[in-house]
């Protein structure tokens, strides 16, 4: 339902179609509201287009060769390379039909599609700066921002140099730089880094702070950054980029020389790494500058964010704000889940999605992690008396079938009445694996519902149970605290 | 806890120690219980030593191989094979781990452990015939019978023929036949003809009925009946193998010369396969021959299988009968719960599990199939009006992303409240995600609940959630009912 008329009015107009908008906009839809979603780049957003869904192809790819090749105390005996132009050309048509997917939805809904950028013009009308055919202003009811993050640049390190890569750049890599130093370990730094380092790159991660990926427990993260040094992989924390310099390799021809990258400590010591490209990931803030917001009298706070209450709604009370734009946690699946929730309060259906939600997390390096729910440590500061049960996979029978043994499910429960009060897994598949932690969190289960629950012989999930048996003390295959 | 008395006493005597019977040890142990538990040949039954381990070995090792190798199109370039002894040596090696490691576990839970054939000498007494340490006769309160099954001989095919496989002997294969014939085209026919096949063999599935795991819904089985004959797996349905030949390639040698398997229609009507190997995998049935249970007045019905009520009882109120010896389902899984269920009855401590369990059923076969409570038509002949939402794994991002697309995830739910019923899962990681479906089964968890949980983007459990929106007419990603 594109249109081509200058002036259109809707109930909601939506801008910005990442998990955040174009969800909203669809859910929206299916609670019978006119909605417009705006789009000035590409349908699916930075997740589908250049974050979520490439970094998962390379992933995939970058595992199953690395794999392969070195599976050999399975009897795997073979050398497997990946061919980075084939995979960019594979990456390219998963996410252009995803994208293709998103349009179909989205239309098949019954949201109207507008190819441009919107600007705020007063509190009901936006207009567009876009494509022939898409309309000059739009009046609404409603509006949802989701107009998404984009990478923080590091000063002396422009994304506009080729040898400085951000993470939209390092998935559109052709070939595989011999050197790369990656600034940053959070997850999008550990997740490349580790990719590219199975695709062959010497990688050297920078990282202000002394230890990797801030949000995880010492015992979760502990687990990826060996099995990230076992790949090579060099850690330098505790200090900061300051410069990058090029370097001549001597053969006169300017070209193909390399760079350094020059740290700085807290006590303003440096050093300097040689290296072909380097990967600025230090994170991600909040776009807001294309929105004109002033003429609606919203500002976002000191770090970009536009605040919203739990439905979404930022200070006026017909535009919510949803996604990375409204600030943590940057998930694509939080963005949808605002999305949803920000739809269903506009349409006054709300189906209480806003209430209580645990969001999930997942960092997908090697072994994966996720978690969901509190910490033992969080749950102790809500004033719960927490019980905690872990499953080691090395006593997993089918981890050891994978050779994937790294790692361990640990579920945290009220000691009064047992209710599920969250879980952190750091092993194989443990972002699909957390789901069934998250249910149990989100529906009140308890240790005995999780571990009363036959699971399937040989699995993974089997872990989750005895992580439930053995918060009990009733553990089969460990022994119980 | 080895004695080396000629009579010992104890409050539960278990016979057999797979999964059905080390389970029930170690918990009857937790409950304070005094136990001994009787194993003639390896600590975890055949599921740990000759089924469902080492075959989740060969397959692990044989998909990550032919993936590899066939995933051009993602740009890996590299032809891998797998050298068979290594692989069995590594195979062997995990085994031989865990086997000692549910040694261990039994006696860390302070389970008697005697090594021998336990046959029945009274209602209260075993007689052991065992290795030199063991006790000559065990005096029991309590038995739980846990001694497993074997796989069903099919006339003409004798496991003693050097040609003829079990399922334990083909994954005790130290080379990979050129033309495997598998008779059966069940679990575990499917299975191992899946894995044989991605190791180079040529394989033809005979199987007397017309499709393949007859307990599956026609849309699931043919996702996977597809795939195999994409792998190349010749199917030859409605026949019945009737004699084997060995044949003559005229070297005079008289060996290495491969055989011929006869079958049969209904009709009369015969057909001649050519092979070097014949796998038959026509079925398990109980093992009670070793028991002398007329001593105790038992009698096992026409398929050997030992009767018993929720609780795992027999005809003997002391006696329990627990895994493949007592009947289908023969899962590893059911084993245990049902070892779990008998434990907790005899400590006269029930958990509450055998109130309404549902046992779930997973294939490991290209792609996986699991399945767990009610189909959409058992649901219906239940009373229920059922209501039912799928994704398929199409419109999954994280799917496309590992070019795993193949399947769907269905969920069954009652139009009355939505509470989850069932579900069924064809794809990628199947036995893995049907873990969330068991939990919302077992916990009465409702469509709504699983479709508000937040799950983590991009990962296959998304599916789980999207079934149910499907259900409800609010899918995202695919379009509603």
């Amino acid at each position: 339902m594109r249109t081509t008329d200058a002036h259109i009015d809707t109930d909601v107009a939506v801008i910005g179609a990442g998990p955040g908008g174009y969800v909203a906009a669809i859910r929206a839809a299916q609670h019978g509201l006119d909605v417009t979603l705006i789009e000035k780049d590409a349908y699916g957003g930075v997740c589908l287009n250049a974050g979520c869904i490439p970094s998962k192809a390379y992933i995939h790819a970058a595992n199953l060769a690395h794999e392969a090749t070195h599976a050999t105390d399975l009897g795997l005996r073979g050398d497997v390379e990946v061919d980075m132009p084939t995979l960019q050309e594979w990456t390219a048509g998963v996410v252009s039909r995803m994208s293709r997917s998103v349009e179909k939805l989205c239309k098949a809904n019954g949201v109207t599609l507008v190819e441009g950028t919107a600007t705020f013009a007063s509190e009901s009308e936006l207009d567009v700066d876009g494509a022939d055919a898409a309309p000059e202003t739009i009046a609404f009811e409603h509006a949802i921002v989701a107009t998404g993050s984009r990478p923080i640049e590091v000063p002396n390190f422009p994304f506009a140099d080729d040898a400085v890569w951000s993470s939209r750049d390092a998935l559109g890599a052709e070939t595989v730089p011999d050197r790369l130093v990656v600034v940053g370990a959070g997850y999008i730094g550990m997740e490349l880094s580790t990719t590219f380092a199975k695709l062959g790159a010497d990688v050297t991660v920078v990282e202000m702070l002394d230890d990797i990926l801030p949000i995880y427990d010492d015992d979760v993260k502990r687990v990826v950054r060996s099995r990230a040094e076992e790949l090579g992989i060099e850690f330098s924390f505790g200090e900061g980029a300051r410069a990058l310099r090029e370097t001549d390799d001597g053969d006169g021809d300017g070209d193909g020389d390399g760079i350094e990258i020059v740290t700085e400590t807290e006590d303003g010591e440096e050093s300097v790494y040689g290296a072909d490209r380097v990967l600025v990931a230090v994170g991600r803030e909040p776009v807001t500058n294309t929105l004109e917001l002033e003429a609606i009298g919203l500002e976002p706070d000191e770090n970009g964010v536009l605040e919203t209450d739990a439905e979404g709604r930022t200070d006026l009370d017909h535009v919510f704000a949803v996604g990375d734009v409204a600030g943590d946690p940057m998930l694509a699946h939080a963005a949808s889940h605002e999305g949803i929730v920000a739809a269903e309060t506009i349409a006054g259906e709300p189906a209480g999605n806003a209430d209580g939600q645990v969001v999930p997390n997942a960092v997908f390096t090697d072994p994966e992690i996720a978690t969901v729910g509190r910490t033992e440590a969080e749950a102790a500061e809500e004033g719960f008396d927490p019980v905690v049960g872990e499953m080691p996979f090395r006593a997993s029978g089918r981890a050891m079938t994978a050779d994937a043994t790294d790692g361990f499910v640990r579920i945290v429960a009220d000691a009064d009445g047992h209710a599920v009060l969250g879980g952190q897994i750091v092993g194989p598949d443990a972002s699909e694996l957390i789901a069934e932690i998250g249910l149990a969190v989100e529906t009140g289960a308890t240790l005995e519902d999780v571990a009363t629950t036959v699971h399937t012989h040989p699995t993974l999930a089997e872990a989750v149970m005895e992580a439930a048996e053995n918060a009990m003390g009733q553990a089969i295959h460990t022994l119980n605290r």
